[in-house]
């Protein structure tokens, strides 16, 4: 048994959820692992990312969102309204605001001082709801999806464009 | 370390949700791998349809749901109402209905041009927020679940009677 | 390709549900592994338990819990609210408490013959939502999680103080 992985980088616009398909990628990656039989994995290393299989779509809204990922957007959105104001839920609080700016890295997260930077709430509490992982079979050579079945990456956090990796490991024969 | 993997089919009945206890069918593939240890991933390639991990329970509604399955129905139908209607949710436009209509197998997702076949918007929705894998510990050759877990196959699908398939994989030595 | 596994155990509180903070135990078994490079497998054995990747967060309730932890439940109790009462959801039925104290370890489900032991059919939802797995990648013999990254195991069960397990399993080279 042998195991090969990949890192994917996406660039999320950061107005609203940003959803990537990542379906092409994970092909590529399994026809360079030339694994025939097994298991690919993907995974976000972020914790506002998910990673789901869905249906592909050809209608789009004005977001540029398939129709299926407005109506997610919609359906999420109502018990888990958009963070856009301190306050509106516990998470940032101060001690938290205090260890962010604290960090060697804290520009990345507080750019400019912006406490807004971190009123994503809403985007841990999706992610967490959706997961983080998901797990394809490799069949033949060929991610076993079904004709209708693509997997989408989305990063959840509106605050501000991020740079984010996804990662995809096939292990099998 | 080795790879076992089969495929069980199921038939949904196309009026609620379709809840499949595949425990059993899970030991079994596990004790063909003859695998003592490892894990074992059970996956849909439906994206209508999720895997999850629950108690199995002793009473029945009248459509023969075990109770958590119906208080499962409950709590997804207040947040994602069964889609009943076109224009109740976005999906699915009028481009994914011209799009599915030029498919070779147009006949499997639309039978009879019946436009309704598509709107399980809501089923869409719900197997994203139970993911469509989990995965099992192999543990001494048996499955790891404890004495009240057990695994579960769901087609959220109203619209009609659907064949499924479930991947159940097996790694480990 | 070699397999290394653990079992941590964990005893939950109760009153609400319980968080557990296991980046540290994961990144210890990792570390024992000796694997490079592959995954880990995150898994509860419980149907009331869940595994998931969330930011740590520095402020704390008064029960506890991080601030993310606290906006989870406030989520999670609007779609899906402490059972109380028997009669509040279907679960868990007459047949179900039956063969419940039929059980050889009946006591361990149903202390003193407690019924509102089995009042936990909020629990059992939960974590159906949130499921029972996560993977993670291992990379140069470390847990790829980024910065912000915590893996933490939440039993969503208040009924009394419960004895869980999470597996950790590495698979890699």
């Amino acid at each position: 048994m042998t195991i090969y992985k990949e890192q994917i980088n996406l660039k999320s616009h950061g107005k609203t959820p940003t959803f990537f398909n990542i379906t092409d990628s994970v092909k590529e990656v399994i026809q360079k692992s030339k694994i025939q039989g097994g298991i690919c994995v993907v995974i976000s290393s972020h914790t506002t990312c998910s990673v789901f299989f869905e249906e592909f779509v050809h209608d789009y809204n004005e977001n540029g969102n398939e129709f299926l990922q407005t109506d997610l957007n919609n359906v999420l959105q109502k018990i888990i309204p958009d963070n856009i104001a301190e306050g509106q839920y516990n998470y940032p609080g101060e001690k938290h605001y205090e260890a962010v700016a604290s960090w060697p890295n804290a520009e990345s997260y507080l750019p400019n001082g912006d406490r807004s930077a971190l009123l994503n709430c809403d985007a841990h509490l999706k992610s967490t709801l959706l997961g983080s992982s998901e797990i394809f079979e490799v069949d033949e050579g060929k991610l076993g999806v079904g004709t209708t079945g693509y997997i989408y990456f989305v990063d959840f956090d509106r605050t501000r464009p991020r740079d984010r990796k996804c990662k995809i490991i096939v292990l099998g024969e």
